[in-house]
């Protein structure tokens, strides 16, 4: 089939990059799923000392090296967040706002959201509280929802619900211009936590409360086995061996997702040893 | 005591230096063994295209900006060769030249060797084989010894076995000027086997053949479990966990000498790894 990538790389940070640059060296036609700004906490880092080559560099300055680089190569980063993946046996389904996208193998390289959980989040999960916004829209028409975004891309899931929902509060967890549609209520406050008897009925924040079927919670990423049904976990980050093998035939994990600790050096050692393993898995499918 | 490191770390490769680097950055008392132009293979390498931030790369180029980011940071390497670590339970001891290094904990990342073996190396290995001189030199007080020497560090031992040696004959496997004392023959040839009935008796080169009572073959690194008796391996490389721990107690390997894929990136992620855990194995001591 003509649209079946061999890899999907599912992150743009440095894991996802360095599986990118390793499996296009390798000739493998390949799809990157990620952000414009390649990772924000590459981009944020202040001062890095510990990659090694460069001395001192600011983490965007080393996002535009890595950017630089993968230009360099051809290799293009397309701007969807991936909702779900579907193993289906030799092939995996990215399923993303109404579109899917297939391959024969698998990198995730997701990375880790260091963001606190809120009271009542883990246990009205699935109840009124999740993490994909235009998976659930359909459930929401002519409801009330709410969203709590942690980065830009929540924005066009937030434009998307808002034509369905009755009401959309939109709760924003950056500082950056809003490009939100006009319908929808902006909220600057703190969430503190969602409340309900069965299910979602408000969130408490800092200084008000919002009546609420539903709170969605768009981080810059998603628990591991939510993005990938059925993928072993310990101790929250996904189960890898010393190839960056998961317990799924194809698919292999690197960086912050695939375990402590949390380093630029290590990520990128992990993505191109799955990159690596992954090329094996496609080359020994077609022997 | 004064003269013990915290972290020995053996190798001056990219697993090596990031290690240093990480190290360092945590404030521990380090001592890097390597050589002046950190690793052959790095500075060999024609072009690198894979190591993430820089595209398209001369070895000899990457090596200068390893360089220099370790000169930047104040570490400098100790030109030595270790022949043997002892692991003595809470630190570790290094031998070289008749003097002792001592650390607390220790990182090895020496790389492998990609020479096939002599025929008859293996089998005369202690029996006259031996991979460092210096170490056996009084064996072969007033005797004739052969040294097959990998890389210029070899010279040094040659000189130095030459002033004991009733006899001393040097093959040279590489090309660069040599530094050998008057009293050594240079032999350009090609070894080929090693000869003899219970000892070795003599080396057989493409060309001649050289009667000898020793044959030190110097390369650019030993086996590990030469250079620290009772690690254990697997399949050759040293056997770690995701920790990079091996099974010696504050004992830590990182990069192609801890196994495949034999990669810079993958490399620099583990040493970086391997310091980490020494740094937190260094700590929990001092606790
Ligand atoms: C302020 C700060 C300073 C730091 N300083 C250092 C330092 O000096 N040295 C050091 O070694 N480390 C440092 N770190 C840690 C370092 O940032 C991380 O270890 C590193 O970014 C991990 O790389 P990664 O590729 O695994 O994940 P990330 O860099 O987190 O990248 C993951 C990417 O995948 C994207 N993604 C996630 N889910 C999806 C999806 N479903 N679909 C599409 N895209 C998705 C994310 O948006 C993100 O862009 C610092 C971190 C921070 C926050
Ligand atoms: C020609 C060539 C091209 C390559 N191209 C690429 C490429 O494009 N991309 C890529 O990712 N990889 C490439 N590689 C592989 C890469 O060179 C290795 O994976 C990498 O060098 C491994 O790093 P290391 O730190 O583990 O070991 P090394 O680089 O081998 O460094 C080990 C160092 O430790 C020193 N040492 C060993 N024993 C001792 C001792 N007992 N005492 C003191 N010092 C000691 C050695 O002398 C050496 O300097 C290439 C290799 C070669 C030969």
């Amino acid at each position: 089939m003509d649209d079946r990538y061999d890899i999907a790389i599912i992150g743009s940070g440095v894991a996802g990059l360095s599986a990118a640059v390793n499996s296009k060296i390798r000739n493998k036609n390949i799809i990157v799923f990620g952000n414009e700004n390649l990772s924000n906490k590459l981009n944020m880092a202040p001062r890095i000392n510990n990659y090694l080559g460069f001395y001192n560099i600011k983490g965007s300055d080393l996002k535009d090296k890595v950017k630089n680089h993968i230009d360099s190569m051809g290799i293009s980063i397309t701007y969807e967040r991936i909702n779900a993946v579907y193993a289906m046996g030799n092939y995996f389904v990215m399923s993303v706002n109404q579109k899917n996208y297939e391959s024969r193998a698998l990198v995730i390289a997701t990375g880790v959201q260091s963001v606190n959980l809120l009271r009542g989040e883990q246990e009205f999960l699935g109840r009124g509280v999740g993490y994909c916004a235009t998976c659930d829209a359909p459930l929401y028409r002519g409801r009330v929802v709410t969203i709590v975004g942690y980065n830009k891309e929540a924005e066009k899931e937030a434009n998307f619900v808002g034509e369905l929902a009755s009401k959309l509060y939109y709760v924003p967890m950056y500082n950056k211009d809003l490009k939100l549609n006009n319908n929808i209520e902006i909220v600057l406050d703190k969430p503190v936590e969602i409340v309900g008897n069965n299910k979602v009925e408000k969130l408490v924040l800092k200084h008000r409360e919002i009546n609420t079927d539903g709170v969605f919670i768009l981080k810059d990423s998603i628990a591991p086995d939510q993005l990938v049904p059925g993928i072993e976990l310990d101790g929250g980050h996904i189960k890898v061996d010393a190839n960056m093998k998961t317990n799924i035939r194809g698919c292999y994990a690197a960086g912050d997702c695939a375990g402590k600790p949390y380093q630029y050096m290590k990520a990128a050692g992990q993505g191109q040893i799955a990159a690596l393993s992954a090329v094996s898995y496609i080359d020994s499918l077609q022997k």
